[in-house]
Formats: structure tokens, sequence, C-alpha cells
């Protein structure tokens, strides 16, 4: 067994931990390892993964008047049920429950608190047009999950068991999400530690809970381009760390220096690393550069490599295919690769920048019009009148089109 | 103002912001920002901070009896009551509460389950030997505690106010301090980020809690020297990141690493940190190195320097301070420097290395008998039937003698 442990940490490690779906073993030998520095003494590969069939649902008796639509702000207002699943290093995954929307009732020393042992997930469920709900890459999201719960010594869960009781919850709770386009139901998957002592190691226990929140359109009057500040005296993530997670760790250190480039003017940071001022990711999305290529000419759609430090995106994944198999053909370069800030600022200069982007779940892409660098305005390609060019444009409606259905598309899951 | 609110800011991100009993001006600016960027609109500087007279106390009406001092494990027996201050971003500070120990209740969405709005502080209060209650440079906890909240966007506190609840708060529950060498109460003053919405911004609430959690000697039967791994395929710390503060953040990553190095037979990591290979930390302390100096021959105790990837230790500085005062004098140099790991395994080979500890608050100091380095163990300086070096013995009962009064010195407050 203690190759599978090792195996298993090292995998966690090195950022190559999987999910049940794609390869069960490893996720056997993490339930193992957890266990082996548990409490527990019971044999690891006898604990029980998550079983959609054993869901129950206990409904509110004091059901909720969906907000309107107009007055929706991302994330403050939530659905009637929420769904929770509590996980011990004995039992494994315990019976899935939906429940009434509800405080968490937690110990003050419960780890959570104090070292940070959570990790979230960010995805949409929406109406089409037939009033069918679809999820979009499911399986992306569950993988990343299992992913950043095995970094940080959380459980990871069958991802495919976790899908289906998600799909459970949004059929519920499903007159919540708005029927026009642009609007979806924003999904929360979040695992928390909720061992209760503060001594520092593997957590015992942990709740996977998930939380809905209906939301409209990101830029409900149009596309706005936004400004941003190029970040070199903070640093998000570093080689070795665990910046390509989505762990909470990684977030509320952001905060103090989205409020220094905000008090500038600007919407959100550009963070650059290193002496050589790489482009890494911006705000809280991944950051897309299209420009033509100094030496050849070609056009080049670049976005940063998966090194460790850069989040792995799930519209960036969508972003890269979808621009290789669209964009590859008419000619386009499609590119993971290390950009220096010096590089963006030249090609901006000699008129090479075709247009800059972030792509995240919220916003699918969000036009980048300038970007503030050692004190003089980088100018991302846009005219005056404009607030998107084109591949951000034509990206937003791909994408869209698959998320609602207009286009059939394997991504694309009708729950 | 927009100066104060850049000052603050600039501070906080330069590990600079100092608690108001040191700067009061940088606290109301610190307050002055948070302000700015939260829903409030009244002036910052009439935001009420901590007021220790407004301290209300609920009795509990089932106290427990205290455990078995033999039976004592770390941070997982608490006290009868805890200490709670509500924060908002409207109102600043609310009348600090002493309560039952109980749970908290929180909305799922809160940001402190999303996104690590956490800091947290470890002190002890101590029994002296005519039965005066002690705590032991509670003023650099605080200042650290403020270091670390206004880092992740989260409001300062009035040190001064907040050490005299916490002192009312462990005369309360003062029965369950072991009366015994070796033991005292642990206290865990945590702030929370307590907004509930989703969206990624400095938090409009807190709440800042006090648990207590009585502790036996780190080594009941005598030191006991562990041996550690020397760890460079994960880093726990980075320049321009937040290594320095005592955040939640930097400890849920740390626990894979701990667990690889367990599976090995060692009991914690010895972070090295870039090409060069500097020794940082090791675990949950800071690391202090006493060899001869390969060019002078003159002793030398050597720490990392805070150059912003090290935990300002309380027991650090306070190991340096009592080293160079009564160190110093018998010729030991004292050095905050740089040191590779490599310069640590040559002392080991030329007989140079005279020992290796840790310095933290649970054990005070707690010797190293060798680090795994490279595929060799790296000896430091104990013969094989020593557990401890002279300096770790000296230093213990330097800090334990001013911990519990035998020696008076303002470092120890009675309370």
């Amino acid at each position: 067994m203690k190759s599978l442990h090792q195996l298993a940490r090292r995998q966690a490690l090195t950022g190559l931990a999987m999910p049940r779906v794609l390869c069960s073993q490893n996720i056997a030998a993490s339930r193992t390892w957890q266990r082996a520095f548990s409490a527990s003494t019971a044999a690891a590969s006898q604990l029980p993964d998550l079983d959609a069939s054993k869901l129950t649902i206990t409904k509110t008796t004091t059901p909720k008047e969906p907000m309107d639509s107009k007055d929706l702000v991302f994330g403050k207002y939530f659905t009637d049920h929420m769904l929770s699943v509590e996980w011990t290093a004995t039992d494994g995954w315990h019976a899935p429950r939906i429940v009434p929307y509800q405080n968490l009732s937690l110990d003050p020393a419960t780890c959570v608190f104090h070292y940070a042992f959570e990790c979230f997930e960010g995805m949409k469920a929406y109406k089409d047009s037939t009033g069918g709900i679809r999820l979009f890459r499911p399986n992306k999201n569950m993988e990343r999950l299992n992913k950043s719960s095995a970094r940080i010594a959380l459980p990871t869960v069958d991802g495919d068991a976790l899908t289906k009781i998600i799909g459970e919850f949004v059929k519920l709770d499903s007159r919540f999400i708005p029927d026009a386009r642009g609007y979806s139901l924003y999904l929360r998957p979040t695992m928390i530690g909720t061992q209760k002592t503060l001594g520092v190691g593997p957590p015992g226990s942990a709740l996977l809970y998930v939380i809905a929140s209906p939301v409209g359109p990101y830029y409900p009057t149009g596309f706005k381009a936004i400004s941003l500040e190029a970040t070199d005296y903070a640093v998000r993530a570093w080689p070795g760390g665990v910046g390509d997670k989505k762990l909470g760790a990684n977030y509320a250190p952001c905060i103090l220096p989205q409020l220094e480039a905000a008090s500038r003017g600007f919407q959100q940071n550009l963070w650059l690393f290193g002496e050589e001022e790489y482009v890494t990711e911006v705000g809280t999305m991944n950051l897309f550069i299209a420009l033509k290529n100094k030496e050849t000419g070609q056009k080049e759609l670049i976005t940063a490599p998966l090194d460790g430090t850069i989040l792995e995106g799930v519209t960036r994944d969508s972003v890269l295919t979808l621009a290789r198999e669209r964009l590859g053909p008419k000619g386009w370069n499609i590119s993971e690769r290390k950009i220096r800030m010096s590089e963006v600022a030249e090609a901006s200069e000699e008129g090479r920048l075709i247009e800059v982007f972030g792509a995240g779940t919220a916003a699918i892409v969000s036009p980048v019009r300038n970007i503030s660098y050692r004190g003089k305005m980088v100018e991302c390609g846009l005219k005056e009148d404009e607030e998107a060019g084109e591949i951000a444009l034509q990206m937003k409606n791909w994408i869209e089109g698959i998320q609602y259905g207009d286009e059939k598309n394997p991504w694309s899951v009708v729950i």
C-alpha cells in the first residue's frame, strides 16, 4: 500500500491528482493516505465514496419568491435549498442530503477557520430555449475540485456522482433560473475541513456543500472594456506553490493589491511574475493576448502555460479548444507560452497588438482596453468607440451558444 | 484622506502596518481604507475601536470539570467560555462579549469558507508560583495580528484593549490552567471575515474570537530531538507573498509535504528556498543554527532574516534578544542572515555545527538531531545520548523562567 500512498501524495503535489471519473485507482489511493494519517484503522479500500442513490431531500417549508432578474447581484441571493455531504476519515462519504438553505453550525476550533482547509468551484446551470436545464463541462469542475482538495489533504470524491446530485439539486430549485439569455444559476461547490482541533494536520472530517445563486449577464448593457494595472510588488502565485488550485488560500491575499489598483481607477490587477515580468493572470480570470507575431507576422492567440502558477480555468480550456478548432484553420497560431509584459507593450507600440481579454466563468470573456505598466498606458487594440475585439466577441458567442444549447455539443450536459 | 488610505494599504503590503498601541494614526488610516471599499458612508475617523469597558460576561450554566493534566492534547479541549467581538464596516468594533463556548452559526456563503479571510495568533497564559496569571509579550501578538489582518483586508484592532479583555477571559476560566511548570493555557485569537456574499472583495464584516485550550509541556518526559527533511519540491513562501503573516492561507498547503516527510520518518519539513537552497523555517517554527564561522572561527547563532518569507515569531524575537544580551558578551555573534543548506551540511562535515533548534510558542525550543538533505543525513551536533544542545536548553530555561515569573522581566505581564 505504501507505494500507492506515495503515488497519490506525489500526484497531488505535482498537480497530477485525477478525479475518479478519470482514474479510480488514484482516488482510492488518495483516500488511503487520508486515512493513513487520520484516526481511523479500517481498511481504506472499503471506505464508501459518494453514492448518489442515497440522496435524501428535505424540502423547505418556507419557499422564497425568486428575485426580480434586474435586481440580481452576483453571489448575494441564494435558492431555497443547498446540497450537503459529510465525510469522515473513518466512514468515507456519508449519504448526500438536499436540505433547506441554512447556516452551518461549527465549533470555533474547526480547522477551516484556522488553517484554510477550503477549496471551491464555480460553475453554472443554464435554461435552454426548450426549458431544458444544462451544465457546461461539469467534468472539468469535478476534476479540478479533486485536484484542489487533494492538494490540501481534503478527500476526493466521485465526480460523476457529485454531478448527478448537483443535477438533482438544480432541478429542485430550477424555478430560480431566469430563462433569458445571459442569465444562469451560479453553482458554488465548496469543501471545508471540519475537524475541531487546533493541531496542524490532515483533517479527519470534511463537509462538501453546494449553494446556488441566480445571476444575470456580467455586462447587462453590452461589453464594457476594462483597464488593468500591471502588478509587480505583490505576487499571486509561485512555482512549487498552489496558485494553480482553486483554494481559498489564493484569494484573500489578492484583495489588498486589488484595492490598490481600484484606488487608481483600475478594475483588476494583471499579475506579473519574476524579473522577466511574465504575464500570468488578471484578477480572477485567465488572460488571452491576440497579436501579430514579431518574427513571422502570423496572428497568434497567447495565454500563459499551466506551469503550476496559473489557474486551470474551464473557460481558458474552452477558449483554447475552440480557437484551435475554429481559428487555427483561418491561419491563427494558438499558443500556451510565457510572454513578457515588455513584449505586450512592444506589440502595442508597433501596432501588432490585436486584442486582449480575460476569460472566466463569470463573464466568459472580459475585453481589456488598456494596461498600466511602468507609468505608461499600454493600449490593447480597441478603437475608442469599441468595447470588445472580434475574437472576444466570437468566443462569447461560440461558448454561450453551446452553454444555452443552441449549438449541439458534448460540452453541454442536459440534466 | 486619500494619502492616508494609500499609506495604510502600502504599509500592509510591505509588512509595516502597526497596531494602534504603536501608531494610532496608521490604525485610523487602516480603518479608513477598510471603509472606503466597503458599504459604509460614515466618516472613518468616527468608527469605534474596541472598547474594553463595554465587555459583557455571560457565564455558562453547565461548567465543565477541567481535564486531568496527563490527558491533555494540544488544542483538543477548551475552557467553559470564549471571547467574541463583531466588527462591521458601518459600525466598527461592537461591544466585546464573553459567552459560553459555543458553535459559530454562519451562512454557507460566508467569505471565510471561500476566500480564506482568516488569521490567528498563538499565545499562552501561565500560572506563577504565587498563583498569579501571566501573559508573555502579548503586545507582540497584537502587533502581528494587526499586520496579518490588514494584509487580507480585515480590520485592525486596539491591541491594548484586546489584551485587557483577553486578560478578563483568562481570569474567568483560570481554573483550567494547570499550576505546574510546563503547563499553560494556550490562547487562540482568531479573526474571520463574515460577509455572506460570493463576490471577491474586502469583507464588510468580521468576527474576532478567542478560545482557550489547557496544554501540557511539549516534551513531558524531557527533550526529544527531532529529524527534519529538507524540502525543495514544494515552496511555503515567496518574496511578494504572505509567508510572513499568520494567515490560515499559509497552513493548509503545507500539510501534504508534511505527510510526505512523515511517511519517511521525519517529524517536520525544513523549507528550503530558491536555487541557493536557503534555510527558511521548519514546519511551524523558526529555525536557529549554532555553528563556528568558517572564516573567523567565532561562534555564531544564525536565523533567517525577516525578508517577507519568514514568520515573525515571538519566540524567534525572544531568542534573538536574549542571545544578544546574554550570549553576545560571551563571544557569540548573533546573526539574522541567509544561510544555504549546503553551508549547514559543510559545517556539519567539518565538525563546526554546534547545534540546531526550532523556536515557537508550542515547545519554546525544539532541538534537531539531523536533517535529510539530498539523500544524506546532516548530523546537527548532538551526541548520540543527547536530546538537546546547550543553547537550546539555556534558552528554554531563560524564556520559561520569564514566562512563569521566576525572573522579573517586563516581557511577563501579570493580568
